[in-house]
């Protein structure tokens, strides 16, 4: 039963497949499409030294940040996440910053461990694009071959020691009926970003222009479509950033976690 | 356990006490605010030649018109329903239409009743509007004291043999995080109308002017505010002066059989 569905769900790999093609190399770029089924997650690591503010930051702020693990300090395992999961190795490429600035985007992390480190992985909106897309609703940006559109909000994420910023959000449009339909659906992925932040008033949120968007690539927003927004992965690295932390380590843009745990079961 | 409950859903009585008014002719008006806690009906009375098109038609509608429950022909009973429940004498007020014309507005049909006759018992958004208010949510036309807002839409009800019709919607505005919220807690209820059917273009769905209403009150809908459209029972009521049935029994408007189901477990 167990292994149909594993066979079913993943016409191009397993968690397991993807995460040690990464760590041999074969893999270096984005994770997008490769086993499907499989959830994947943005990875943070901090020294312990800001690894407590971040997770009360994570804590303040589960729509942007739904944290799907948090290793033991100085451990690079997330046993629940994955069979010989190892943080250092299995994500295709990294970034890593110092005091704010991107100073490399090395494939693997193994000569930068310390002791002091700890890894967080956060949920990721793949989880339910692939339920919105399993259940015939459009991703205009998926049709249109292009990242998702994001914006910066006027919304500020509830602030946790060094850690804050304003929430992040991604877009995607629905006409109506779509849209409620999408909201339904990603309400059950609350480890995914969950249900919409907002809909329809890109101003009220501080969004003067959808055809500008501050991360990733604009799309149509059509006469008959509701603009539909979704807390994004985005706003703990920008809230990272605004940190100036001494250093960090982040998975590089779409160059995800993909993990053991299947999307669907992640849904209430 | 249940007791308890029972007491604390109940400031103003019971299904079994308020129906036990109506037929006792203490109670002739409208339900609404009554047992709060225990689910309302709209209610349905037709001639068995004429109830089984029409429990297609629901079958074919489930948005409009959910059913709760259908008696036996003849049977003015639903056990499932409710203790004691007797269809003749336990709403405080009937209409009687004779070739689709109102014939009367009693508060007793036993004189009417007939061993062919079937009963429909359909949702009513009472019980979503409960979970709406209990998470804070206002709803416009009670915090205005009217009537809600409904409109006759361009999109057209699956017909069943004489049975057809437009897809009646009532109204209520959010601003746009609460019209989601909304949106999350009312899919839960698909037995009371479930998620809404449109949100945001009234005239997409033929209607052009939100200050007119079909049926009910207009109310203010803001700037900031998104129409969101639930699929209303005045559907099936639409559908039977439509078809201008030789005979047929519904609830007058308002006063509508009180279940004992409780609201808060029909939820998903």
């Amino acid at each position: 039963m167990l292994a149909r569905r594993f066979e079913t769900a993943t016409p191009r790999g397993t968690g397991l497949s993807v995460r040690l093609d990464a760590r041999a190399g074969r893999l270096t770029g984005p994770t997008s499409a490769l086993a499907r089924g499989f959830a994947q997650g943005n990875l943070v690591i901090l020294p312990k030294a800001d690894a407590d503010d971040f997770l009360r930051f994570c804590q303040r702020n589960p729509k942007p940040c739904p944290l799907l693990g948090v290793t033991e300090p100085g451990s690079p395992h997330l046993p629940a996440l994955g069979i010989d999961l190892d943080l250092r190795s299995d994500l295709p490429r990294y970034r890593v910053w110092r005091d704010g600035e991107l100073v490399g985007e090395p494939t693997d992390i193994a000569a930068l461990w310390r002791d002091d480190l700890v890894g967080f992985v956060i949920g990721c909106s793949f989880s339910f694009e692939e339920a919105l897309l399993a259940d015939g609703l459009e991703i205009r940006n998926v049709s249109a071959g292009v990242n998702v559109s994001m914006f910066r909000t006027s919304l500020d994420c509830a602030p946790a020691g060094r850690f804050h910023g304003p929430l992040v959000v991604s877009m995607r449009p629905y006409r109506p009926a779509d849209a409620i339909r999408a909201i339904q659906i990603t309400a059950r992925f609350p480890a995914a970003h969950g249900a919409p932040v907002h809909i329809g008033f890109p101003e009220m949120i501080g969004i003067a222009d959808l055809g500008r968007p501050d991360y990733g690539d604009a799309v149509a927003v059509h006469d008959d479509e509701l603009p539909v927004f979704w807390a994004c992965g985005v706003t703990p690295q920008a809230a990272i950033a605004a940190a100036r932390l001494p250093f960090a380590i982040t998975h590089a843009p779409g160059s995800m976690l993909v993990t053991d745990l299947l999307s669907s079961r992640m849904a209430l």
